[in-house]
């Protein structure tokens, strides 16, 4: 179960819903099943795209920020959700270290900051902030628009464990997803409970290996409830490591864009879908947006001159080598205030405990939202208690989409959980 | 961490608040190595009153009712809890069956039954109401008030399982208190999981058991936040099975008032509490709230006639032996509206989920409050999302009190755990 909110979207529920509705506790037990062989990642964020006909995750976030953007009602469900995560990793735990991005005086980003300090303080344990940025040498404060404030204390490094002055932390929560690489100072933390692993940050992470899980958990998902894995899954093509100041790397390019761009299309003819085909083309190994080219057909990619190339690799990657994939493209059909909107589900341990919408008035259904100019609008609890029951006549209660989104957001946490057993350097192999 | 609610006391926080607040981090933790070791009743409802200088539970159901009193923005926390207690006893359950209490006529009731549905439904399984009332033979649909209705089926028992037609449940919730006795057709089911177990109605229960559970529980509490336990533990005595329709049954009583309104009297002297002690006479082995009466001193006891005592034993007992405790009696200082209200805590596995107020405008502040012509007002979510935090200016934000309440309901809770532990007739004992 997730919690029933409400969402943007009022058309008719569609094929899809409706077995996801129906099929809701052969789901749920899937799920529960697989938990027990899966450990969820710490937290997770889930970027869901809903085109009608088909819905998928596009990103799934192990570093979540925004969880300022969760409205009150919904903290308690992640206060008992991370109460259920700690029990679980460290029950005797008195000290959490919060170690946040390094872009200090963002004020949005420390209003998340302070949202997680929140939860994890009435989850019962001592929070306090340790900065990495090397520029934060003393105690500073920071004012949030809110009223509230941020304290960033300077991270203190013993040989064996890391804290801030005062305080030693058993478990370091990680909100900085690494993509200027793994500082030394949170390497050989073997006393300390680091969560996330460092291998779920960028350095180690790629998008192809993310979606290549996904595709497994959608065959299987697909299997459960009958229907094709391709209405839950966007394909993908893995280009590898391109250099797209070189003519050579823009051909690799193309020949991914076009191979996707036509399994996109037999896709829509199969189904009779009048929508224009696209693809989108991501840093394989980075989370950053900037980067992110919306492609139509090959004129369009050709139409491209190579400095704008040159502009996204620079944007997108911090180091030299650029790893592309090309993901078909999944339209939003979800408008608030005709501003194209898509939802963004928040998981603490296994648990759906809120979303949002992000929606950004400046794009289109086909674009990326996340972006300079998106803004956030949370999601309502549902007024109704009339659920969906069984034994109900039909027609007599509104299901609930959201329910859909969050099963979707799921399958996304899941495919994060075999990634990272996939990634994994401490893991123990049988050969 | 319990969800934060409003509550109708407004007056200053005193002390023993304050240190509850104060050590909310070494608080959860102490709960988190409990429940290693412990396992929490199902579910359990707490009722607690607030005096201003003592707090404490007066009563621990553990087949909870009034489910429905909780408000919708309640419900995904109670769900989320169920989906934990569900994953932790039995992840591959399908089908839950809950038999409820046989008046099936009653309305209120019903709407409890159709509440507990909804949470396990969400939590997604396939939920069927079972009746074991030998009146009810065929299915039978109740309307509700609220529009919703209840499908009451008669159940069908094999040699080993129980479930209704077409239905064979891995899992029986039973929110049936057993005071009639444990039903046969209850007994033997070994292939499926009786939740809770057996030994949690009536028929074994002893409110003297769980309250000396309690009372150390409370000691080792008071002994981690530094308190006198009694600010937090109702005193009493087990008077074992008396006759009151005899002069010897009711001079035992009597010494057993007479001792406890005197160590209510010390430790009100101990405080320089200026309130009239006073005690409340309780069925030892039954939750019947008639059978309750609060005797201030010892003339007030000697004034009820006999014929008076014969009802309470007719009307607390369905069978002849009539076991009694002498509690220390708590004044509520709460008052909603003018009426003396008391809070009841809700508890799903080891989570607060909720709470609201049980008020009757016809009682006064040291009177029992679970009789007829109560009324139920729900507790809001705090809209302020300004929570105590570390590090922020004293004052700056209000702390809640709902959290010390549900503190004192999750003790209650730990208490009925060991309870059970101590009743359980399959329990390996270690000699």
């Amino acid at each position: 179960m997730v919690p029933h909110l409400v969402t943007a979207l009022n058309g008719p529920i569609n094929e899809l819903e409706q077995r996801v509705l129906d099929s809701m506790p052969a789901i749920e037990r899937w799920f529960r099943l697989e938990w027990m062989e899966h450990t969820p990642p710490f937290y997770t964020s889930v970027d869901i795209r809903n085109a009608g006909f088909k819905l998928a995750p596009v990103d799934a976030n192990l570093y979540p920020d925004g969880w300022h953007n969760l409205t009150a009602a919904m903290l308690p469900l992640a206060v008992q959700a991370a109460m259920a995560a700690i029990e679980k990793i460290c029950p005797e735990a008195r000290n959490l270290l919060i170690i946040p991005e390094n872009h200090a005086v963002n004020t949005f980003y420390l209003s998340n900051v302070a949202q997680l300090r929140r939860i994890f303080h009435m989850a019962g344990l001592n929070v306090r902030i340790g900065s990495i940025n090397p520029e934060i040498k003393k105690v500073t404060v920071i004012d949030l628009p809110n009223g509230d404030s941020v304290k960033l204390e300077p991270v203190i490094r013993s040989k064996r464990r890391l804290g801030v002055k005062d305080f030693d932390p058993c478990t370091i929560l990680l909100n900085n997803d690494l993509s200027a690489g793994v500082p030394g100072i949170l390497e050989d933390l073997h006393e300390q409970y680091l969560l996330p692993p460092l291998h779920a940050g960028w350095p180690t992470r790629r998008k192809s290996r993310h979606f290549q899980s996904y595709e497994e958990v959608s065959k299987r998902f697909g299997k459960l409830i009958g229907v094709d894995p391709w209405l839950i899954n966007p394909m993908f093509n893995r280009c590898g490591e391109v250099d797209l100041s070189k003519p050579a790397g823009r051909d690799t390019l193309a020949t991914h864009v076009d191979a996707v761009l036509a399994k996109v299309r037999r896709k829509y003819k199969e189904y009779g879908i009048n929508e224009k085909p696209f693809v989108v083309i991501k840093a394989d190994n980075s989370n950053s947006g900037l980067g992110i080219r919306t492609v139509r057909d090959m004129k369009e990619l050709e139409a491209i001159p190579p400095q704008a190339w040159q502009a996204v690799v620079q944007s997108a990657s911090r180091n030299t080598s650029f790893e592309v994939i090309v993901q078909e493209g999944v339209l939003t059909n979800e408008r608030i205030n005709d501003a194209v909107a898509e939802p963004v589900v928040y998981l603490m341990d296994r648990y759906v405990v809120g979303g949002f919408y992000r929606m950004h008035a400046g794009r289109g259904m086909d674009e990326n939202l996340n972006a300079p100019g998106s803004q956030y609008i949370p999601l309502a609890f549902a007024e109704s208690t009339h659920l969906p029951q069984l034994g109900m006549p039909p027609g007599a209660s509104a299901p609930n989409r959201f329910y859909m989104y969050g099963v979707i957001g799921r399958l996304a946490m899941l495919a994060a959980s075999y990634e990272l057993e996939a990634t994994d350097p401490d893991a123990e192999t049988y050969d």
